[in-house]
């Protein structure tokens, strides 16, 4: 059966070429958040402006992205600059621009890999396969319906009594939905779909919103390619939790146990 | 008796205003790594340049620096351009130029905070205190002498025979030497001294160096003025070590038990 309309990834993370250095975007409802769009969606189409660019040298190595302010309906530019480039590492800068606006920038490190001694440190803990875990409930803002989510620990409270857990640990298997192959761009976007630890530590909503975010990308295309359609075990951590702010560590391998991603997060809270 | 030499961490740090969002800063021998300036020193003159902006709004939450080339010894220029200033919150894009090329990139967040619920997840370990920890002899290059390091976990193999270990935790008691008061740009800097992880995985020595390292900051400056010239517990570990990368995660305590940082740091290695 031919598939003929685009996955909702594809065209929300699609861009146009406009000025030098400078892409054309334009939010999509289907990852919209409670305020503006996903951030995950945000952070792809910033690393998508990378990859686009015909002066990229390599894959990408790291990323951050910083959330200035609420993204608004509508078009955006991003702006991807290289700012250094080397024999076989790249650093770029990169801006989410809105009416002449900064409401994202970003910070890139590509590179040309070579082959090296290896030997993964963070190794995928002892889960259920994912088959074996139901899919969890959808339900909450629409991004969520684009992920198939399969909780099996540190779910969000099913109860808002304020009485929350010590500890904030998360594990999920995770993928796009429907299925669709792994790449630099959705490897980006499935990096910020853990919930706020916060949820767990005190259960209770408060307003918030991730203010910046650290991938560190340890597949490389071939690892991407032989992912594929797999799901990622996602699992998520805090840190600190402090006036205002509080971090976490996540991380995510493939079905294989192969460490994709380490990414880290903060996010503000308002009480 | 009085303090007549300035603190050698002051005059690494030290800037002049030049033009608009830029300031002359000069390398120091004091801090000199293997080729060119020890990277926490670096990292520390740009939040400096944040620091000392008018337009600064609010303390450091959240700082990426990218490490693009090697600062040659002598003059740089610290640019630092506030991209959005919000109610509350700032975001910056900063960079370390010498004959107007960029050598390092970096975003930084800053922001007012204020008191709300607290309750930091990554405690303290079990350790000796400072006082029963004899001084690691100081070897190797310069930088290193600027800092009291008292190692009790994973320290440098004293043995390169290839043969690792399967973890790769620190950690140590270190504070500046001679003992400064703690601000947002000594945290900045002594956030960078963790040794590589692949020392202690592989016992072998291979060029390396950092590539981007992040910081979240959960202290504030009533928890630095707290903190004074006690010492950091810091403790480092590997997450992913593929093809010419790795990373690892770090955190520094003060003696009192407050998270101070949470850090992250990517470094590249060449085989």
């Amino acid at each position: 059966m031919p598939d003929a309309q685009p996955h909702p990834f594809d065209t929300a993370v699609a861009l146009e070429p406009a000025r030098e250095h400078e892409w054309r975007g334009h939010t999509s409802p289907a990852y919209a958040n409670f305020i503006g769009p996903y951030g995950g969606i945000t952070a792809a189409q910033m690393i998508n402006g990378v990859m686009q660019h015909p002066q990229r040298l390599g894959e990408p190595v790291s990323f951050t992205v910083n959330f200035a302010a609420a993204v608004a309906d509508g078009e955006f530019i991003v702006r991807a600059r290289p700012a250094r480039t080397n024999r076989s590492t790249q650093h770029w800068i990169v801006e989410i621009l809105q009416n002449g606006e900064t409401m994202a920038t970003a910070t890139a490190l590509t590179a040309v890999r070579r082959d090296t001694w290896s030997g993964h440190e963070a190794v995928m803990p002892q889960v259920p396969r994912p088959q074996d875990v139901p899919r969890t409930p959808r339900r909450g803002v629409e991004w969520i319906n684009r992920y198939a989510m399969h909780f099996f620990e540190g779910f969000i409270p099913r109860q808002w009594e304020g009485q929350g857990d010590d500890v904030s640990l998360t594990r999920l298997w995770t993928r796009d939905d429907p299925p669709r192959p792994l790449d630099f761009a959705s490897l980006t976007a499935m990096s910020d779909t853990f919930f706020p630890r916060i949820w767990l530590r005190r259960a209770k909503q408060t307003p918030l919103g991730t203010v910046t975010m650290t991938v560190y990308y340890h597949a490389d295309s071939a690892v991407l390619g032989k992912t594929g359609t797999d799901f990622l075990l996602g699992q998520a951590q805090g840190n600190g939790f402090r006036n205002g702010y509080f971090d976490h560590s996540g991380f995510l391998w493939n079905e294989a146990g192969e460490l994709l991603v380490t990414t880290h997060q903060l996010m503000y809270f308002k009480e």
